[in-house]
């Protein structure tokens, strides 16, 4: 894979590491040159704990998730929050979410593992997936999962069946493809039906799977799921998806006489990735969702159905950011200059994966006006490997510390092995600490799994036992 | 991100396993319906190891190295092959390599830890990469590496510091960028200055950097180094990188009178990843390439240097399969069919990075024809999370045992745990056993790193300790 040919003609913004706005953590600040974050000094955190490395801004986390609490409960009687945790997971923000009493948005069993194990409560998590298959649907049963959000007939019949061995009453909840289609900008109320996830409206073949599930025994129908998209910057979007979900509570109460009491809308809401995205508020994003629901639900008559929403990206994007150090520059006169750093498409596959844009600083030179234009690429063997394409920079220089925003969602958890590559520590910062909550990976980790070598291990350990 | 719109005027194309031709592991056979590879029924093998399963055929692994060791000593009296273990490594490849004589290239410093502790001498490696970090210099060096692959001046100067600290002379590669521009069919002279890697011939600046290169101390310049892209079909391409690596070395030795001894002229053979790919076979790679490294030299009165090719796609690509069960179907008429897999962009992302293409089979009914269009989606939390899109398959039902062939390069190596997906096993067949060489990730494993998960392992042991 190449990279796409640069654009000579582009300038750098001039602008300094403050003037990113909304793509910056809320804690980050420039003291001395060095950009700090939650009070710590990013330059020292780097050379101390070596890079590549993932940072969050603890604060600003429970910031976030605290928003969302309190924007949807002030504007809806009944809601509550799931985090997605496919965004970013580990045992760290486990705990930060269920202590501040949010719910969990789940897929596959190696989410609700680390769940569990973090003693998050099994009635607050949520499991969703296209395809979890019967062992993950089990291990969700047993472990009392507060609902599982049904993808398909064939899901209703096997979660039916492994209720019913384990003699329980499983709450799920539908998830309908809604037929509204978001992207950043704009929302269109057709198409979207070509998704591997959910059951279609189309011929009212969401419907009759609705009735279905109302006649399955060992479930309850606990409520309606859907999501529309992510990185969305239009509300209406949002808006529109509701009453499409209102609409379908309202004709199974009077078609089949039964009251749907819970409302899932997902997620989806965007974030600034670079410094240009106005991207809506938390609050806003509540209060047209909570709106239009109240809306929806007065037009049909209905009571006002428990509102869940499962934010991932907008809690925890702009939290996290990523330092590199620099290793080599090659300035390309005339084509392009790359700047080279200690990691690339092993942490962050999302530059190659969707063409996606972020906003990098040289940490220690933060107050600095970024004047020049680069390729951050990464070390691996690959052409296509960079992390920023063009993007304005302060003057590098070997041993820099890098620093990329918005780097907190769908990085670490897409994060690979390639060229054997460990993968970076994760540092929480906050009010001047440090705490490392994942370790880097080691060498060793790499080929812990191989068999051979763990013959070899261990037979030079028995021989030296009994030596 | 959303995937493209399915063609429905395809057909599928009636074949059966069999008729895949050069797609297929050498050892692949069908019998009584069942694929079997390396004499190892591959239904079984996915029921006994569970899904989703890296298979390896261990004999065409080996067969693939010993093709290339023999076809290039026998066009060129002094021939090395390195096995590009960016492909796929694990230990049992490792040992397979370095049993057969093969040298290695490793990138990083975790490609060439596990390198060192499967034994593989160190000075059969050779060490590549853009960006080295001076950690991995150093270990690169202090074990003794054969070779090191210069990329940048800055790098010659770390590799000269950290030798000379070590009382050590490094034999060093540079790396070239000779201006050969291969895709899969044709190749172009010009262009390919775009890169992150090595040296540009533009303006002598490569000349200029070798010069520096003999004049540096701690190192020797054993050789060149170049490589022209991936997956190449157009052998035309290596024949004119010869030439211009050739060239480059008469003109060393005309005005540095310096002789390089040893050329190395990368990897890219391309591989069948669809039933009409026709690649280049090793042998048609080896004598092009080995005659027009003669001629060269003939043309400049060089004696041959020592030639080094570094194949990795081509040695295992097509030896490696994935195995999946399928979990849901859902046929949206005139939209597209789905059939979910329990696997994806975790252990495959190939397909979503690179729009890579590849050929299905039910292995349960590995001699029907394949009668249906359908895109093999996996079982994450994203819409363009799929495997094969509008692909040919026998008529799929839940339960079926689904190969994916040609994933032997590049899926293991760049898989992630997104969603909390532990990564696949890894089993070798070969003469009717499997052996199994990798283990699939546990859940534990997902969370070994995160330090307040074991503060609270930890806990509850001492608890239970001194309870």
């Amino acid at each position: 894979m190449s990279l796409p040919a640069s654009d000579l003609n582009k300038k750098a913004d001039g602008l300094t590491t403050m003037q990113l706005g909304g793509v910056l953590p809320e804690t980050a600040e420039v003291i001395d040159g060095h950009l700090h974050i939650g009070g710590v000094d990013m330059v020292t955190l780097a050379k101390e704990q070596g890079t590549a490395l993932y940072v969050y801004d603890e604060q600003m986390i429970r910031h976030n998730m605290e928003r969302y609490l309190i924007a949807f409960r002030k504007n809806y009687p009944n809601a509550d929050v799931l985090y997605a945790s496919k965004a970013f997971l580990n045992m760290a923000i486990l705990n930060i979410a269920n202590e501040l009493g949010m719910c969990l948005d789940v897929s596959g069993g190696g989410e609700l593992a680390m769940a569990l194990a973090a003693k998050f409560p099994a009635e607050r998590i949520f499991v969703h997936g296209n395809n979890k298959t019967p062992l993950e649907l089990e291990e969700a049963i047993s472990a009392g999962a507060g609902r599982i959000v049904v993808d398909s007939l064939e899901e209703l019949r096997r979660i039916s069946e492994i209720a019913g061995k384990l003699g329980k009453t499983q709450d799920i909840y539908m998830r309908i493809t809604p037929g509204v289609e978001a992207d950043t900008h704009a929302y269109i109320c057709t198409g979207c039906e070509d998704s591997k996830f959910g059951f279609t409206l189309r011929d009212d073949y969401a419907f009759a799977c609705i009735k279905q599930a109302i006649d399955t025994p060992n479930v309850n129908l606990a409520g309606l799921h859907c999501h529309i998209g992510s990185q969305i910057f239009a509300l209406e979007s949002f808006k529109e998806a509701a009453f499409v979900m209102v609409n379908m509570i309202a004709r199974v109460r009077d078609e089949f006489g039964c009251i749907i009491k819970e409302l899932d809308l997902g997620g989806g809401l965007g974030v600034a990735y670079m410094q240009p995205d106005r991207p809506s508020t938390i609050e806003d994003f509540a209060k047209v969702t909570c709106d239009a629901v109240r809306e929806a639900c007065e037009k049909h008559g209905l009571e006002l159905p428990r509102l869940m929403v499962e934010p991932g990206r907008s809690l925890v994007a702009n939290a996290g950011v990523t330092l590199y150090t620099v290793g080599t520059i090659k300035d390309l006169k005339g084509v392009r200059k790359f700047v080279a750093i200690d990691g690339g498409m092993s942490d962050n596959i999302r530059t190659a994966l969707y063409d996606s844009e972020y906003e990098p600083v040289i940490a220690n030179k933060a107050d600095r006006p970024r004047t020049e234009i680069v390729t951050l690429c990464g070390k691996h063997c690959e052409s296509g490997d960079a992390v920023v394409l063009d993007g304005s920079l302060q003057e590098a220089e070997v041993e820099d510390i890098v620093c990329v925003f918005g780097t907190g969602a769908y990085c670490y958890t897409m994060a690979s092995n390639y060229n054997g590559q460990p993968r970076p520590g994760i540092v929480f910062v906050k009010d001047g600490k440090a705490n490392l909550v994942t370790r880097r990976e080691t060498y060793a980790d790499l080929m812990s799994r191989d068999i051979v070598y763990a013959m070899d291990q261990f037979r030079d350990k028995f021989q030296k036992n009994i030596c």
